[in-house]
């Protein structure tokens, strides 16, 4: 392949592991900014396999061609396993498709949500490819995997796994490279309990939001896995190991937001009994606002410890201030003293999630 | 060399271009992080050469050894020139260090503020060198030089020449690779017109404001190299070509706070005769504040043309509550959108713009 100045284009194989919400939005963008790709960067991605749960649609040649991948468009678009097309190898698991695929140079993309990833990225980096997670499962496990899945920063990008498009990771690898020490980290890292917080205080009943926001399809299948604050937690700990301390999941206090008699009942019966919780929440909020402060899920990052919960907030502070799904992150250093280094904006979206992860792959295909 | 685990220490053979503040802060920053480089990111910076405006200091080996680093280190802190040195190669200009220093892998470093060094990056560059610049002056005159100097993100970095460490350029960088598109970007991207405006918002006039940020270092060695505007106007030509936008300095349109009158005289009688700008400046901040107004230096980057001069912002927004030398860049993009992305911090200084040299640094030799 050529641009128009005839060099030839640089080829970023990949392989693709999921192809979920924002496993499908990365291929529609990777066809969508193909001409964009190749006249600003020369770059040409080449998909070398697509992978759901189940089953991997896996190129003869170098790539799959626009019209295998169309079908794998189509079949994902309905929420069809992959299974279903002729042109699908049934039963290739992750690690089976690294080794096969994921040899030198190629980028093998974790946008599943699952905790069993983490052996296919090992052994890429063991046969000489590159990784990219929007994943954060493999990375809040051992420390010793995360150790492993990050040190190579020539081979490893996870900017997306806190904050989304948001430049956060990046910008903490800079400090770090720099030369620079992390003293703390604050701000909210959840876009769906930011949205959730920002509409309680313009006095909106806590049950009547997060079924709005659950029938909006801004939360979680199960609004739960939000409330209960282990998505941010896992955040936290990303944000702590990438400081440079060797801290686990045990190491971060959690609020879990969901009380213990609805955390075992159907999705159903939740939606129905969430709104028993609009007293004591109006009332916090309340008493929130009585003192010019505003209520919201926070996240504290330090080596002496992290905490993710409720959190009385000055209204005029920046994490008071925040609006609707942004989020915010203040990394303190011993340079970014004593004023912080602010990082703000939205922080949540598939098609933003999607967006970030290609940026790491074709940071990886031109470092 | 090796690393506690055995691991032999990757080399990060450099050359560095200007032997000012920043270069000086880079070489003490260099022999201080030594132990951190290797057992953090296993690597050891080689110092090829070290080059002043007349003459260079060349290694004989793989890099000067740490005696020949310290006495160029006394020399400089010194204000002497390497000349004096019994070490020096005289009459050696850029591009011939260049062409004899800086094959394959080689990073010339320019921390010089010259409009000369453009060849010298181009060469490095061709032999196959990389290059980080922290120099404004090559990316901001012919935009053909600026293409060439920036396409290969594999071996070009310019972060620390808008917003010092601040992650500003990395960030656009990342936008654009994720197929995003800039829409304009507006902020305050001069520490020191920053810190002089907020001092007048609480008050202090401005001729003892200027005198005294200048006696403490705090200003260009000539404040009107500040108060002219072509600092923060260089600044937003690389934040719009950053951006992808054909612009020259001539797009940019800049508010020069220097009367005409005080352009041509001496530093002295400059210094003694700003305390006549007073009243007018005075006028202008009383003025704001009755509308509930800060006035600021601001930059505004858009494709259909820059400006940087005084604007009147809301006090309580992001750029009206900025404080002290804190940068703010606000980015507006297809995706960062209502909302801009928002990053804020330090934007100034000597130590952390050095710091953000070494992150450019180490991100070519690990990427």
């Amino acid at each position: 392949m050529q641009i128009g100045d005839g060099k030839p284009l640089k080829p970023a194989p990949m392989v693709l592991l999921g192809a979920g919400a924002v496993g499908l939005s990365l291929l529609k963008r990777i066809l969508e900014k193909r001409d964009y790709l190749a006249s600003n960067y020369g770059v040409s991605v080449q998909l070398r396999a697509v992978a759901d749960s189940q089953s991997a649609v896996i190129a003869r040649g170098d790539s799959l061609s626009q019209e295998e991948l169309h079908q794998v468009i189509v079949m994902k678009q309905k929420r069809f396993p992959l299974a279903g097309l002729s042109i699908t190898q049934p039963g290739c698991g992750p690690v089976e498709l690294a080794e096969k695929c994921c040899e030198r140079g190629v980028v093998l993309v974790d946008c599943t949500a699952s905790s069993q990833t983490g052996e296919a990225l090992r052994r890429t980096l063991e046969i000489g490819g590159k990784i990219v997670l929007a994943n954060k499962m493999p990375l809040t496990g051992e420390y010793s995997l995360y150790r492993e899945l990050t040190e190579d920063l020539g081979r490893s990008r996870w900017e997306t796994t806190v904050g989304s498009l948001l430049p956060v990771i990046s910008s903490l690898n800079r400090i770090r490279s720099s030369g620079d020490r992390v003293l703390r980290i604050t701000g909210s890292f959840s876009g769906t309990l930011g949205f959730l917080m920002t509409s309680i205080q313009e006095g909106k009943p806590f049950g009547e939001v997060v079924r709005g926001a659950h029938a909006l399809g801004y939360t979680e299948p199960d609004p739960r896995d939000d409330l209960n604050g282990m998505d941010v937690a896992r955040k936290a700990l990303i944000l702590a190991r990438g400081s440079g301390w060797e801290l686990g999941l045990e190491d971060v206090e959690v609020e879990n937001l969901v009380p213990q008699e609805l955390e075992h009942i159907s999705l159903q019966k939740f939606l129905e009994k969430v709104g028993e919780l609009e007293g004591e929440f109006s009332a916090r909020v309340e008493q929130c606002r009585r003192n010019g402060h505003a209520l919201r899920y926070a996240a504290t990052v330090a080596n002496e410890g992290c905490r993710v919960g409720l959190t009385d907030v000055d209204v005029m502070s920046p994490l008071g201030r925040l609006k609707g799904n942004d989020n915010l992150a203040e990394i303190h250093t011993e340079l970014f003293s004593p004023n912080p280094l602010v990082i703000q904006g939205r922080g949540a979206g598939v098609d933003a999630t999607a967006a970030g992860v290609l940026s790491d792959i074709l940071e990886l295909v031109l470092g």
